[in-house]
């Protein structure tokens, strides 16, 4: 899964995200990172594999911690990181990979783009709790940064702070090739296709065939996505399958 | 976690969602379950503990299910049973618990709701697979059924489709006490209220007390989340907090 660098294959750098709130699993907020995070990941060539969500405790999240950072070239944590006694995540960061937590100097510094002296009180400076040998990462809206530390990246959990977050990383992380995609429509039920895609998935092994159902005024539909780092392969697979789904409209 | 029946602590079910499909760790779709399903389980008084993402790969598919389900009373599987090469989830969880898979008669007199007896092909037949042993879980929508086997629950991907199972199924889970849960709001960043909330989590030990930051027009605010089984602490909580936010304001 790790396929890192050999001449024969294309690079291909993995990564996890884990969703570090109460919140989202008793159902209260939903969950706006994932998805985002997704489509970002995908347009600069990292392979999301795999997503968790944990509550607010620590034996969850270092449990979590420990299995993704092994398996993946990064981990992308949110959530977490305010002043609160139910943000964990980086004093948990620093004990999962057995470092010492400080406040931070470099973090204060950035957070007094906001805070003037007095205002930097131990609640506030809880935000510059940061693991021992972390790469702050800037958060232009807030001020409180994220960090990166080995192979996990620590970001907010308030969407707009994320986003920021994520952009000031993105120079650093390690890339590997872009994944093309194109998305066919059928009017029709996936069982209707399954034999036609099963075959092209035969025939075009480098390309992956994904078969996505919809349900729309009634009547049932599938989405067929083909994804490919060989644009080549991708665009004789697609003109493939649409001749086989004129066939049967 | 798992703190079954017992005459002195509430009995708490706890369960773990496991979403397969590529779709979603592409970003080619944002995940419309977890959030509806967090939202019935506490409704219904089951704690949703963990949620995980994997593609459509058997290995990482039986990883996970074999751990979750050994970890929490129930694991929900959405996605992954329909007809094509890409559903791999019955025979996986058939695997995953070294039963065999068969084409079941009850799911095919199921599905002859919908379908004739010719248009009930090879293809469509793939999707009456059943483990041996399982439960099966109507689907009024497009009659392939899900099914439940041991605490695994089968659902579909399509979330029209899958909330029919889920109805049809929770008369047969087993339930804990409910949490009860009132949100306050606070105009101010977290760092003004943090060390009330510390102090109140230590008066009201059986009152979960959570801090979620927003950020709208510009500004942080605060959301205040009480939860409890304990609905006498959970409003002397309230109280308290309420009174302690009026005087910041």
């Amino acid at each position: 899964m790790n396929n890192k660098t050999s001449n024969e294959t294309p690079e291909i750098i993995t990564a996890a995200i884990l969703v570090i709130g109460d919140e989202i699993l008793s159902g209260r907020t939903k969950d706006a990172n994932v998805n985002y995070m997704a489509c970002h990941f995908t347009k600069i060539g990292i392979r999301l594999m795999e997503v968790r969500v944990v509550g607010d405790e620590e034996v969850a999240i270092i449990e979590a911690l420990n299995t993704l950072r092994k398996k993946f070239d990064y981990v992308f944590t949110t959530g977490g990181i305010g002043p609160t006694h139910d943000d964990i995540t980086a004093p948990t960061v620093a004990k999962a990979l057995d470092v010492r937590l400080n406040i931070d100097d470099r973090a204060i510094d950035m957070m007094k783009l906001k805070y003037s002296d007095h205002e930097l009180n131990d609640v506030r400076l809880r935000m510059a709790r940061i693991p021992e040998g972390a790469q702050l990462i800037e958060n232009t809206v807030s001020f409180a940064p994220g960090f990166m530390i080995e192979n996990i990246i620590v970001l907010a959990g308030v969407p707009a702070i994320m986003q920021v977050m994520l952009d000031a990383v993105t120079p650093k992380l390690r890339v590997g090739k872009k994944i093309y995609s194109t998305t066919l429509i059928h009017p029709h039920p996936e069982s209707t296709v399954a034999t036609d895609l099963e075959e092209l998935q035969e025939i075009y092994k480098d390309v992956s065939v994904g078969s996505y159902p919809f349900f729309k005024d009634g009547s049932l539909g599938t989405q067929l996505v083909l994804r490919s780092v060989n644009i080549d392969s991708l665009n004789t697979a697609k003109e493939s399958l649409s001749q086989r789904l004129s066939e049967k409209l």
